[in-house]
């Protein structure tokens, strides 16, 4: 029946990972992961829990209750947002220009509800017009949409948004997975209703973990379905008794070495600044693509509407596509990610998340990015690149 | 808005776990949580996944093709299976003796099912006469139950009820979520068609990923669904298409850290033989029970349907539960579990499972025990319960 085999020693090559995530874990927050786990009902495991709970509503800029990590990937918050908002029949109008809004649309659709889509081309952001006039011509009580698209590279302005869904009386659910700790992002003073992240991007955790923030208005919702939300186990109702509520019901084992992991990334974070943290971004973002204009290049995303942790450069029609990223690994060590769905072939995606995005970084990866370029033919004069992101440097 | 704090280094006390779960992770396995990350689809990654599914099946005693871990706790496990079997309008029995039926009928009520419950008392077995009558007057062609039921340390026999169930056309869904690695479980001699697990149990693993394996008879009723399942995360259609198919489609960004973990424990398993931690487990707790016995107590469950993970003691009357677990704790550094539901304040549950399934950790808890019950005012000759233990261990 087996194949038997002898599986070998564990021996992960040490990849910078400068693609869509996973990001490389902060080496702080890799030291913690192999501390002793306690119960999840353990009294030292529910201070930690508050301290986690606490550092996200800073990280969030939130005051919101129910603020706290799901036990899950990123996907597993989007999956939570929808499925406790969403009911069957209501309408939900999604903002889509690219990869992670298409999954919010299939998401809504699966838990019954009426999708109106708004579409931008992948690159673009979504015009406050139009969406004023799709809200104005529906009866969606619910707006859902990405802020930082991580399969184009785009930031979508929020204010306009969140000013006109309120006016329409609808609540806001933003994706924040490849945003939270990196891109500016104040939750309260917008007014976002529901937003999620993940652990393995800005944060520079493991992947496990969709940290998650619900105002009292998106709870009202969810207090007052006709139905329960399908699922037991995103059911916010339920955990907010485990992770919120001073009784703290058990609901299910949280991923103790995960959270032991997330409270440290947030511990450091919050002793830096969030502020800080997103001036770093911005700055190794800029430099990053400096650098690449430099080499003669073109980012996706139109400049003012660019996530500082995911740059998106066009590739140039007579350069191909998995050459680059292959010998970017063979030679460098270096990962980046291809371009997904429409954009496939058409786009290199480049990260600087968290810990990752550091000047070291950028001009790592501009020097190497020449070297393969050229080897595929791309001419560009040495050093142009570096030089130019050394500009920025210098001018921040 | 802030609290604003200094938040200290993470130090959690070094407890031995032999309460319900999580259990202590085997030291080898803590190792490789600090190995760097790749990405999900890095080609190293890709083989990483492969042998776990390998060494999956081999733990399942399994060679169904959808064999993988679910990035979710245990819960996560037990929402997958049902989410992706039961529709709406199914039918679907379910069999309740403990705190994790009632959650698997909840889930099924949720789903758009129909629960149809056998009830037995916290701590007693289903019997096949009362399955088998409630099946033939049902149209029911899904079955659900535990197989060991954490909340009453009891072991469901499973062969019966297998054959039972297929007798009527019926799939069956397994809860081995305390069983897998530590109690006899051979889901295809027994024709089981959905069982699943979790991480931080017999596989002294962290929490957060839940092994599920699914027949094909099982995959074709999900195949053949009127409605998209609709929790797009745990819709293991998607899942097949990154885990299994060679293809690998992108689905979700797999918890990295927990894999090489869950991998690791699995390796270390492989090379030691499942059947010898099935005696293991079997001979520690037995060991455990003529211990307990010997100090005049009495176990929750019958005779000859005790799992051989989680051993449930009744409390006697005298004696106050919650002294007893917190002397243990503050005195030995022992974290045993308190009773759920209706055995709150009746029993203590004491685990060994996976590498805490061991003699040293028999003869610690009972030279413990022994003390803080008399201590409570119990009465009891020094040193019979690790005598009774050893000589137990003297007939293996």
């Amino acid at each position: 029946m087996m194949k038997l085999k002898a599986y070998e020693e564990l021996n992960p090559p040490n990849v910078l990972l400068l693609g869509g995530g996973p990001s490389n874990i902060d080496p702080r927050v890799m030291a913690v992961l192999s501390s002793p786990i306690v119960g999840h009902l353990d009294p030292y495991f529910l201070e930690i829990m508050d301290d986690t709970i606490e550092l996200l509503r800073y990280t969030f800029k939130t005051n919101n209750n129910i603020t706290l990590p799901i036990s899950g990937t990123g996907s597993a918050g989007m999956q939570t947002a929808i499925s406790n908002i969403v009911e069957g029949g209501d309408e939900v109008v999604v903002l889509v220009n690219g990869y992670f809004g298409e999954r919010i649309k299939d998401m809504v659709y699966r838990c019954g509800g009426k999708p109106i889509v708004i579409a931008a081309d992948w690159g673009k952001t979504i015009k406050k017009e139009a969406f004023e006039e799709v809200l104005e011509n529906s009866n969606a009580q619910v707006v859902a949409l990405v802020h930082t698209e991580t399969s184009t590279g785009v930031l979508q302005p929020l204010r306009d948004i969140v000013r006109i869904a309120h006016l329409h009386d609808s609540l806001l659910i933003v994706d924040a997975v490849t945003s939270l700790g990196g891109c500016e992002l104040d939750v309260d003073a917008l007014g976002i209703d529901v937003c999620f992240s993940a652990s393995q991007k800005c944060l520079s955790c493991p992947p496990g973990l969709a940290p998650i923030t619900v105002s009292e208005r998106a709870m009202a919702k969810i207090r007052n379905r006709k139905t329960k939300v399908q699922s037991w186990y995103f059911d916010l109702s339920l955990i907010e008794e485990y992770w919120v509520n001073r009784n703290r019901v058990y609901h299910h084992t949280a991923p103790i070495s995960l959270i032991y992991a997330i409270r440290e990334s947030l511990r450091f974070l919050y002793g830096e600044g969030l502020e800080k943290r997103w001036l770093t971004h911005k700055r190794n973002s800029l430099a990053l693509i400096r650098g690449v204009e430099a080499l003669g290049l073109k980012m996706n995303a139109e400049e003012g509407y660019r996530a500082p942790s995911i740059n998106a450069i066009s590739i140039p029609d007579e350069i191909n596509d998995e050459n680059i990223r292959k010998s970017l690994r063979e030679n460098f060590n270096i990962s980046i990610s291809a371009g997904l769905g429409v954009l496939k072939g058409k786009i290199w995606r480049v990260g600087l998340m968290g810990v990752n995005s550091s000047e070291r970084n950028v001009l790592l990866f501009l020097e190497a990015f020449e070297r393969v370029l050229n080897k595929e033919g791309y001419p560009s004069k040495p050093n142009q690149g570096v030089s130019a992101a050394m500009d920025v440097f210098k001018s921040f």
